[in-house]
């Protein structure tokens, strides 16, 4: 007989200890133990890994999101549009909106009026804020900020981007990519590179030089990977030199992860891989999608077509395609991971604060642009008319809706009406719409019950009553205007707004224009009016901020991130005709190349209508003489330059002062001028200040395509203190010597 | 002039400043500090709320969720069903799947299979590998386990509980709550209470004495709060006393909160509140439900009309309730939220491991009862047949689905008839269907393109082919079988099952029935069959179970966790007919009082068709006599029972021996014996242990309605020692003196 006593005391003991093993921590593998540095965590979950396991990470599992590793419990990573705001709620797998409650947010103005702000500082609150909002609401990735350059004024998506100058977009995606990533949510770059047109993007091939390759349409990525230390970027959906950009070994393989040393995640926009094999090599990181291949049950099996899925494991498993391809894309979005959703530090994030509001208001405030003021027309203080007429659509429209995938669903958005209302009381403002468009994203048909003629008849019947006409025009976020997928058909203004403004002026000339748009548009009706200014799409504290700066509570202060030209022919895309833009059987070259936006008006001679850099304040700014610390520089060294800045009227306000760099004899073709520094400065009335603005002496280097790199020669350099690109107030000259 | 130098430094500064400040850490205010304790967390957080942050915080926003505070970063709290595994995800606001693919999860073994091991430690794993996966789905509330007492065995929704004795389920629930909240993932006992039926359980008035609230269907809640600390319960739709248990007085506020000193949330069954005094009066800390006022669109408007949203808003704001009311609900929900999402600490959790799938089987080998085995029927070795016929719908039927809320999608579910096949062979194994039922959830009508007469025709052929049949038969979790929302009509097996057996053992006798269910049956063919198991819904490894128990390579070591009558009328619940069950114009009264399953059977002498505790090995054990460490005890002792047990038979296996108790002379009315004591033991072949079983001398008390409180009488109590609450292997005798 076996009878022990001892042995049951043993077998409790077991038991026990079963228990106290399930119920202590076990020994923490290094991929859990936040102690351990990140490269120590991935290699180690790489390592347990199977090969499908490292396959389903690399790839969509539904619209917004791709799968982690469930077995060894890293987590999905989720992401959202987009660069204004986080977008609403989908299905698992198409496009229908979810029809969620919780997914409203604070729609913030968009990119154009972020550069026209040229404050740097509300770039890091505004990404820091849509930062803010993504992480309470459980997204580990923003797809943005847009940093394309603005070379058309049609392109569809230019109001996402920031201008056409790549040393402003530079100095502004930085602190836009650290604000939103000390959340714990990363921004995403897009898109890489070359989308400066919609039309035709997705197959597109776009020939460029290197020279402006680097000089123009690369910097705003390279400072946002090098400055703001971006963790993800984006493919765009055109090829380059023939490659699609999703997968071109050039731009992904060289330039951005081994020149600029890029260690985050290169994913596609969605759709935008076609090749396992270029995808597999040339750094391609992470495949998202539109497209499923219908099954809609089953273990994300929907995903298994794409070319980073199935036919990767095929190739991989072949022996066609090295494992380490695999292992090196899986280490990236681990790295992703690490940082984001697996970042135990990172804060709560917060949604629809006051602080958020405040910031969608003073951006907005501070983007719009005062492009004409003739007459003391603006600012229209309060009690200054009985009746002010509001007339537009875009009084009224809401357009954080449409445009694409930035549209956003804003907890609310206060219309220019509305804020025009809350400023001057209901009983001073008259409304009518004047002209009427489609459904955002849709067709620009009327909407039923609406006659154009019998609007027009109405706005002019309102104009003939007001003291004054606003008309609240421009374009919105339909398509083939502001919008992705296609491209503007003219630089006019849609929906009859052009006639419409000139018959209102004819019963009111007391008028003044606030367009509305993300893109230049022709203004046939100029000089018949004393008031204009160019506002964007302002998000949720539209009607507040516009409103704001229309009666003088706020003094305007943005400047133009791009010029505007008098006529489609003058902008430097279109000049050269179709092999320029749009391209001819599948391909343009950019013949403008390195001479886009001011550099084209200012080296071709070709004046714009209002130029980059270029916006007017409710009081006036005297520029003294500009000095330099030196003279001579070398490379390593920064020019202070500085000048007195005086407010000469009797309002507060800001400058933007800019600085342009021309290089005296260069040996190869340089813009007249290029922007080197900027600093918005803030005056008193009557206040005077020194403005000193620092500047890298190799900033003024030019890439050289002989040596593929960047040449800086010794020469005398002119360094014009400017209040527009077309408005140099002050020069200084120093000498480069090496 | 105001030139000065030192004002642009000052300038230069403040901006600075103001960078640094976005950039840095702003003191962290207290509920954001997780090194401040919980409570000066909540009462931080509390005190920066608005009355209307208050009020949205304590009602869904969606089918699964409730809102945070937004504008305070406090995350939304996410809940799912069910006791058994993660449920799929769901639409906003209706009860459509949102058919996403990343919610597919383990399927565990319904909670009566559970019961069934008498393993406290499988249940500590269950609750923990549920956690796991609910909190690598995001998840922060897991709506299980059901703890309500299996009175009757036509109540649709026993499968989800743990039997009929206090006891038993008391040991199980508080491991599997202290299991799944060591993830940060809230456990959520349910439904508090009386909740035994599913017939008119949203109306029904339930009347009980005292002491069977606080003897029969208290016990398990109390255990899972104070033992297992759980941090949420849920109301049940039922009344009790007339009022609803949502928000009823006595259940919540005395019992719940203050006798037992919960201190989470009380939340409501989906839309079982149903008045705004009641609910803000009586305890109910959060209202969730199943449905909207119709509004689709909109800050959640869709369920202000809750009890707990704006009507409950207006009675603060007039003043007819207290704040100090929401407060306190505010309070709870915010220590919820601390304890769940805003914990950092807790792991990250991880999905559909080899463990998960280890422990599913594990528990579903330990739950699986053999109630008949003669002439060595069981276990069908490998080899000892050629022809193995498997009949049933039960074999292939997907269990998993259906049956209320406690519906799963698991990522597999291996049936019996694969398991068999993988076990014997595909050559071996002959199924055919037998017989069918409809959809889970809905009709119980034949599917289409089958006829009933056909299957049984073909089942008797293929059971004549075969040398031996399986009957795998049972209930489903289509409504009115195991299927919340109702009860089954009678106790008899549906779809024409009695017949088909009888009809096979005529054509074979060498027959054997493997029931699937949550809740006994009739058996009118037992005694011509010589084998039987009771089975459960075993889920993602089910196949794998049950044929490692059938062939031997797993010993079963289930016990029944609730009696099988002969017949209803046997059963305690149904003996007083209509007013005890179901009830009568809306009021059922508890006749059957304390004398609840086996309880009733020992006292009314009335034989069961197999006993509470009861349950064959393919081996056998010999219990030696029964010892207690003392004679005499006080109330604050505990009895050291011990005896030897030895295997007796060939094989390895476990015996769950159990201790009832028997007072000698009570003064009140007594079962004759209640189960005070178990333990599972596992015993190598002829291995013999002694077994010590400690049983606090506190738990012989019964509840005393004169003085409201546990009475334990001076008196001799027996202590039997058994392997079935009718097998009474050895007995002791103490005497308790105070």
């Amino acid at each position: 007989m076996k009878h022990s006593f001892l042995r049951i005391n043993t077998l409790s003991a077991v038991l026990l200890a079963m228990t106290a093993q399930v119920m202590a921590q076990e020994p923490t593998p290094p991929y859990l133990d936040d102690n351990q540095p990140i490269e120590v965590r991935v290699e180690d979950a790489l390592s347990r890994m199977t090969l499908k396991e490292k396959i389903a990470i690399i790839h969509a599992q539904s619209k917004f999101s791709s799968p982690g590793c469930p077995r060894l419990g890293i987590p999905e990573l989720w992401m959202s549009d987009g660069p204004h705001g986080v977008r609403m709620e989908f299905v698992w797998d198409n496009w229908d909106h979810a029809d969620w409650t919780n997914d409203s947010c604070t729609a913030y103005p968009a990119l154009t009026c972020l550069a026209a702000t040229f404050n740097p500082e509300l770039a890091f609150k505004y990404g820091n804020a849509i930062g803010q909002e993504a992480r309470y609401r459980e997204k580990d990735v923003i797809l943005g900020p847009g940093v394309n350059i603005y070379r058309t004024p049609l392109s569809g998506r230019n109001f996402e981007y920031m201008g056409e100058d790549p040393y402003l977009s530079s100095r502004m995606v930085a602190p836009y990519v650290k604000g939103m990533q000390q959340n714990g949510v990363a921004a995403c770059l897009k898109h890489f590179a070359l989308n400066n047109q919609e039309k035709d993007r997705d197959k597109i091939n776009v020939e460029v030089s290197d020279r402006a390759l680097y000089e123009i349409y690369l910097p705003a990525f390279k400072a946002g990977v090098q400055e703001g230390g971006v963790w993800t970027v984006m493919g765009s959906y055109n090829k380059f030199r023939g490659q699609y950009c999703s997968h071109n070994d050039l731009l992904i393989n060289q330039i951005l992860k081994k020149d600029w040393g890029f260690d985050g995640v290169m994913m596609t926009d969605w759709g935008s891989a076609h090749d396992t094999d270029e995808a597999a090599r040339n750094g391609l990181d992470l495949e998202m999608g539109s497209w499923t291949n219908g099954l809609t049950w089953g273990l994300s099996s929907a995903y298994d077509d794409y070319y980073l899925a199935q036919p990767f494991l095929k190739k991989i498993e072949s022996g066609e395609l090295p494992e380490s391809l695999l292992d090196e894309k899986v280490r990236r979005v681990l790295r992703l991971t690490f940082r984001t959703s697996m970042n135990r530090n990172r804060p709560y994030g917060c949604k629809l604060t006051p602080e958020h509001a405040e910031i969608a208001r003073k951006i907005a405030e501070e983007g719009i642009v005062l492009l004409k003021n003739e007459n003391h027309f603006f600012p229209i203080e309060k009690g200054r008319y009985q009746k002010i007429a509001v007339i537009g659509e875009n009084a009224v429209k809401q357009l954080s809706l449409g445009g694409g995938s930035s549209e956003l669903k804003p907890q609310k958005e206060i219309s220019p009406l509305e804020g025009m209302i809350e400023k001057y009381g209901k009983e001073h403002i008259l409304f009518t719409l004047g002209y009427a468009s489609g459904e955002p994203n849709y067709s620009n048909e009327l909407p039923s019950g609406l006659d154009a003629d019998s609007l027009v008849q109405e706005a002019l019947k309102v104009a003939r009553e007001a003291d004054v006409v606003l008309f609240f025009g421009g374009l919105n976020k339909n398509f083939q205007q502001d919008c992705e997928g296609d491209d503007r058909r003219s630089m006019d203004l849609p929906f009859g707004q052009n006639e419409l403004i000139e018959k209102i002026i004819q019963v009111n000339p007391n008028t003044g224009v606030i367009l509305i748009s993300g893109n230049a548009v022709s203004m046939p009706w100029l000089s018949q009016i004393d008031g204009l200014m160019q506002s964007w799409y302002l998000g949720s504290q539209a009607g507040t901020a516009t409103a704001n700066i229309i009666c003088g509570e706020a003094n305007p202060s943005g400047k133009l991130p791009f010029s505007i030209p008098v006529k489609l022919e003058d902008n430097s895309a279109h000049y050269f005709g179709a092999e320029s833009y749009p391209g001819v059987n599948g391909t343009q070259y950019y013949k403008d190349d390195i001479l886009v936006g001011y550099r084209w008006h200012d080296t071709k001679k070709i004046d714009p209508l209002f130029p980059f850099g270029y916006g007017l304040s409710y009081t006036t700014f005297q520029y003294g003489k500009a000095r330099t610390d030196k003279k001579t520089y070398r490379a390593d060294e920064s020019v202070k330059i500085s000048f007195t800045l005086k407010n000469t009227g009797d309002t507060p306000g800001a400058e933007t002062v800019q600085v342009y760099m021309s290089q005296k004899k260069p040996s190869v073709l340089r813009p007249v001028k290029e922007l080197k520094g900027f600093k918005k400065v803030f005056l008193q009335a009557g206040e005077e200040q020194v403005v000193e603005i620092e500047i890298p002496v190799r900033s003024f280097a030019f890439y050289d395509e002989q040596t593929a790199d960047w040449k800086l020669e010794n020469d005398s350099y002119s360094l014009h203190v400017a209040s527009s690109s077309k408005a140099i107030q002050a020069t200084a000259k120093i000498q480069v010597k090496n």
